[in-house]
């Protein structure tokens, strides 16, 4: 299928299942390295679960809002280069047509060979406008709406996914108890997303599927240790 | 200064400036959330200090893992999507000469007004490779060696930005003193890093540290809220 890549580009669900990706690959693994480096330090669960649901709070306010501006501030990027643009267009046609000269020199067209390119804009000020915004400086028109929608998808899927290494210290008392089936179910539930992620990325499943799973563990070791170094 | 923008994509040290944005932004929010979380359950520092420092290690391990596998997919990405143009531009040129056609048709380019283009790029396989890549596909050659240098930076704004809302924890062991003295501390670094990040983004500096503090502030009294809640 050599016109997959066309499709995709316009595929919005695209975007949606990267703010998963991104919401609950964090959220499967810094909660769950987090309360197993706790169960290194404490005996109980109590204070565990009070940690991991902190955090939960934390991470998703900050990453859900981190998102939302981000997204804002991409869209308010966009629109305040092309109102640069729709000026210079306007007011300095002809330093504008040497840069579209310019970008298509970069990929070997002579004056000459570009000329009517420089031409046709110069009729359509809009898509001149259009133009440059993409090709001379690389910028992509931000879907209207996405900052909101990206912010509840990543911070709701922080949620979900912290709440499935915490789930075993809610059901027991022993911290040891709750380590272990939290090790247990994370360690599958961080297979299973990383071997989907791999499918729709094209890293490869099982790849994908591995290395998801070595974060986990290494993160989860890395707080076990030094959690047990301190106490 | 219209030109500015050029000069700035080709700038790698906005690459190095986003990737500590990304790390310090985390760093400062959700360590001292968590702690300040902790600080309405538990009242000695120790479990707080605990706490703090296994969510740094998990954190900074997360956070440049996944940024290294990020970077290192969107590598691999570009390299096998330029495979399949380089074998496409070489065994279907006809199709391939089409598809340029259509992206600058997408401008309002007729075909008469294109065709000195497709003869342009067809003299030029290579060029037409570059062409076809940024303009059909809308993918920057990613530079290399990227992966582990935003790995490093990603891991280490967090954990310099996270050992500033732990530092009061670590010299007090009193949890209210601690709180109230990473509280202080923490929204000063937070206005000043959201002031900085403002100035480089564009986004306005004051606005930019309001809304940074604003974040903070929020992910803290959420994990507090919750953390009074269930002990």
């Amino acid at each position: 299928m050599p016109q997959t890549h066309h499709i995709e580009r316009h595929f919005t669900a695209g975007e949606l299942l990267r703010d998963v990706v991104i919401g609950m690959s964090d959220g499967l693994t810094v909660p769950f390295a987090l309360a197993a480096g706790l169960s290194g330090a404490a005996a109980s669960t109590g204070i565990i679960v009070t940690a991991g649901l902190a955090e939960l709070a934390a991470g998703s306010i900050a990453m859900g809002l981190g998102g939302y501006l981000a997204a804002k501030g991409d869209e308010e990027h966009y629109a305040s280069e092309r109102k640069r643009e729709e000026v210079e267009v306007r007011e300095k046609p002809l330093e504008e047509a040497t840069e579209v000269q310019e970008v298509l020199a970069a990929y070997g067209l002579t004056p000459e060979e570009s000329a009517p390119v420089v031409e046709a804009l110069r009729k359509r000020p809009q898509a001149w406008v259009d133009f440059m915004m993409r090709f001379e400086l690389g910028l992509e028109k931000p879907n209207p709406g996405r900052a909101r929608g990206s912010a509840i998808t990543i911070g709701g899927s922080y949620v979900v996914g912290g709440l499935i290494p915490l789930g075993p210290y809610l059901l027991t008392s022993n911290a040891r108890t709750g380590l272990h089936f939290s090790v247990g179910v994370t360690f599958l539930a961080l297979l299973l997303f990383g071997y989907v992620k791999g499918r729709f990325t094209g890293t490869g499943p099982v790849r994908s599927a591995l290395q998801t799973a070595l974060i986990g563990g290494l993160a989860a070791a890395a707080a076990f240790a030094i959690a047990k170094l301190i106490t």
